[in-house]
């Protein structure tokens, strides 16, 4: 193991943040890392809530303003895990404080946002990681491989959404997600990732057609309020899409489908095979292969295992099964891998900044009713 | 059992033929009807075609002229499964000389036909049937009384998708199904069953944004010739929908979707519950309800049984399932009581010719690349 | 269709009576049979049951006795559909007669009844055909063709059983499936299954040790009524078994099995690759071959389709489905061959023997608490 | 964090090893532990090995020499993780030095050792816990509460194996696990599972009838040698079960079950449900309540959630899914509670010597071809 040590910087400790610290405790125990992790410093809303969390998920320092986090000389890596509307000035900050920054999904409320953050990046040569999680499960790498080797012959269709219930209960009340000022809603916040695996499944989306909704008009001020506050984001959103490579598809994100869990799912169909893959089941592949004999068509039921991409140094058994904190242990092994010279992340703020023209072209087709080049 | 009589008259004998004169033949022996059934006379493109399937499907007549079978006196119903182009002037010939008429979906090649189609019916106040199958399998019942008796809430959204495989190979030769005089391809053939799906369960379609795809460009003109012939309708569609009581959805048809063999979908979400069925799996419904103790949240997988619609005159036992040709006698046992004074057969020409509007009006919002109005 | 006509009488017109009675219609409209069905007589209980039976299900004569139909000279085929306790009788009359038999499972109470009833159809060379029907499942002819031909290399673990739940319910009342004159319970009647398709895929087992329970000790003896009479047959039972050719395995059959409506499923592993099937999903049949490239290691789930034997005839299109009636139709087709010169029909009476005698190999190791040999 | 730590010292770091140490550094991230966790010292089999592996599994100090481990005043905790046979001496010298012991399974290579290891423990007032994974899977603790509640009624039947195919290729080489030393083949590596699996969910196992075979006789000594050994253990057993409360069932253990991956699983029926999980899929449940309407008759199927023991700290989202190693680190909570005097921890020693004796009980049955009572 390299003497060279990783000091991790976390800015917010809800869940993604709590996630984010278990996976940079995990990693190096499940990893053969090029470098240590020091978890060195926690930034949250003040002092206390910092200094509590820092001591319940092992940091070794606290603070209640982020931007000291961002300008510590101790700190190599700053991880963003706070609402979306502060993306963009924390990691600004980390970058003109010569950071690597690991920024939660979706990148910023807006485009214009994102691409200011994704040129600053360039501008500094910094490096950057945008947490996609999913994009990390081994089985979403056997897709992609299958894909660019052309076992599957030339991609067709790319049908997937991402749809959650979390939203479904009109008794559920307001909160960040609903700011507008973080941007869009569900498109944002599930539909980031739809669109990120179809960029990295198939490639770019060139032209859409999209429409949204908002189902639940209003919401309670907060939990058992009978005081209730309009809704401005969508909670359900579709598009039609093309892409650049000629292949087509549709796409779906919801939080309001009620029963469904975690089902972030697609099918990839092509002229010799298709892929599915539904991440509430995410430790499963299903792959046809055209041309079998009649009597044995059919798609092949495939479970995690350790000829997959990362799965191995989990568990050398077979379909033993990687969870959701995995998954995220996986991404964060890419980004040491990255900041040692290794092969580089995807997506990077250009990747995620080409994502969020995919969200913003969606509300413009549909605020505008029509299909939309981006 | 009523001394009545029915008398069919069956155009057509291949694939669908076959399967209109099994189910005419079934029903009388699993349903208690108020009607016999009499296979009278069959009519195909020539007599000794005619005369030859007539005694293996157990006509007793046959004629290589339908306009003889639509005419002939001693024929009550006429069932037409011809090729699409063919539908407008066999029906209209049948309800001129006073027929009932059951005729194979799509109705017709295009939405004026089908208006001419549905005005003669009115005009002359025949009784017309159109076979769209799968939406008397008991389950897909089930799913339209949760949906009507507001057992799942509001209805938010409908995703649904009929993808089979049967073009998928490049090698596959033109055929009728690809002759522009019958109309669109993919949209028309299988999208023609999801739109009625959706028309049935949530209603009608008022406005779509779509998009079409031909993704095997020519063909053999023959199986294994070398000259080809190029592809001019579609085999790969979707559309955004929005629904006249709100709700909105996507749909998809595709006839390339490489592994897929009766992918007839849908997801129906409500503000208390959702729905899932996959004809591929037609004896499965599976149901979510909202609300459980958090334990217990999850989907319930329903096989069809003897309290579903139609199912107990098959079989008492539970899950011991039906089959494709089972769902086509109980639409015979349908059209038998609706011409015996029974309920109301559906969907019938008007709604039909509904639901070609839906495939015309997918046609227009992809030429012109904008959303239509219906 | 050829000039030979086969006239069927049938024995009972209850659910199984209909399910003949509907196989024996449907047979000739979907297959190309050798000979013509004609449905002669029925016979039930008494004359007025047998002429309404007669007439619901399209025979042409009935009869209260059923000495009578098996003695009539016009009838070639008897189909006995009794409860088990006449089979017997039955059998031996119309054998005796000279009649072909199609004999419902189980064959008898015992094994030595079944022996007689083997044994009087050797001696006067009488077909015999015994209602195992899900043996005629077309992905089951698969799975026996993949045994068969060494595909899954050495047979080393069958694994099955057949669980339903229509005597779960301890308010279900009395009935003649639990007469101890007509043999064993749930071992009997469902077990029979489990055990006939051991044997089919499998071939002879030779020793078994069984353990079978009665958990539902007392049933009302009519529906509602308060007054119980004991229940003196089992309704779980199980065994270990070993095959003469060495693969060993454990079957179960229950009737109390909650939830379950046609659990009649196996596993089925050999050294090269291992089949399930179950038929809560007749259409489907899982399929692992050892040796794949480890990232596609897994089992293969293939729709029945037109490769599959017996499945074209219904339907040309893949995964379009058989239900039910239809296996009980390939079963009719294949009594018609053998009885026309065709492939001979399994199992015989003498192969239903075979699988009686593991009943009650089975009745005797529970009581005796020792492993059989058969 | 509390002002206690456990120290633990932990031998072995093969695949199980290297699973207790990131469960070990997962567990206090994840959960609100009343203690600290330090990875004090690790054991191989000689010092470099030991050294290296405490390197790369985060422990402080590391032996060559198991018993300078055990005997080390600044340890709290041994854990013992290599091969079967070393479990008895380990673990009596640890009860000896008055520490907390945690074993892998299975316990001992034979019920007497497991006995000798239970009477030490109770005895020296040892802490002692058994490695069972799979039984603190979140939903297996639901199955247990749904039993124990009542609300499947009377339990009547359990059915369950746990298959997998490590050992399936003939060219799979010698290792210790096949070494009778270590006790019996698969029914103590995977057969101890489903046993411990019965034992926990339905109670006591009184009376069995078993079978085992080994069906690949000789196996290379080493990967792609020639030279052969002869299998003198089992790989694949089978047992028929009566429970002390009166319930029976049926187990499987194999490790040639060809395409199976981690198929540990169970179908528990009671007279007013039913519970079925696979490890397969071990973030879902499926559950099946008796007395629906018949027209929603069928099985739930629940995906792991935030309302089950153990799982939201892992993350608050329901079907986010844990996997494999989760699994491990909830283990270690309940053995940090157990040590600082939360709920006592099972199956400690003097429980998975009740399983060692079914173990062997299945030894003993199948080598005397009778029903052993344990």
């Amino acid at each position: 193991m390299s003497a060279k040590t990783i000091r991790v910087g976390l800015i917010g400790s809800g869940f993604m943040g709590r996630s984010h610290a278990l996976a940079f405790r995990m990693a190096p125990a499940v990893f053969d890392l090029p470098a240590g992790i020091e978890l060195a410093m926690l930034a949250d809303v003040d002092e206390p809530t910092a200094a509590a969390a820092a001591k319940t998920l092992c940091f070794e320092r606290s603070t209640g303003d982020w931007r000291q986090l961002v300008n510590d000389p101790n700190i190599d890596l700053v991880a963003i895990t706070t609402p979306n509307k502060w993306h963009k000035p924390m990691a600004l900050a980390a970058i003109d404080a010569g950071k690597a920054v690991y920024c939660e999904k979706p990148l910023a409320p807006n485009a214009s946002d994102a691409k200011a953050m994704a040129d600053a990046a360039q501008a500094k040569g910094a490096l950057t990681f945008v947490g996609f999680n999913y994009l990390k499960n081994p089985l979403v790498c056997l897709a992609r491989d299958l894909v660019q080797s052309g076992e599957i012959g030339e991609v067709w269709s790319f049908r997937g959404w991402h749809a959650e219930d979390y939203m479904r209960d009109a008794a559920e009340p307001w909160s960040w997600r609903l700011d507008p000022a973080g941007g869009a809603g569900v498109v944002a916040d599930l539909g980031s990732h739809i669109i990120a695996m179809a960029h990295f499944l198939v490639g770019p989306i060139e032209t859409l057609s999209a429409d949204i909704h908002t189902v639940i008009k209003e919401r309670p001020v907060a939990a058992g309020s009978i005081a209730t506050k309009p809704v401005e984001v969508d909670d359900m959103a579709r598009a039609l899409l093309r892409f650049a490579n000629g292949a087509s598809g549709m796409i779906e994100a919801s939080w309001v489908a009620s029963g469904r869990k975690l089902n972030l799912a697609f099918e990839l169909t092509g002229s010799l095979g298709t892929i599915i893959i539904d991440m509430e089941r995410m430790n499963e592949i299903r792959l046809y292969r055209a041309g079998a004999d009649g009597r044995e068509d059919g798609f092949k039921t495939i479970l995690a295992n350790a000829d997959h991409a990362d799965y191995a140094p989990f568990c050398p058994a077979p379909g033993h099964q990687l969870g959701f904190n995995d998954i995220k242990a996986i991404e964060v092994k890419h980004i040491i891998d990255a900041m040692m010279g290794g092969p580089s992340f995807q997506p990077d703020f250009a990747q995620a900044y080409a994502v969020q023209k995919v969200v913003d072209g969606m509300l413009t087709s549909a605020r505008e009713q029509r299909w939309v080049h981006l």
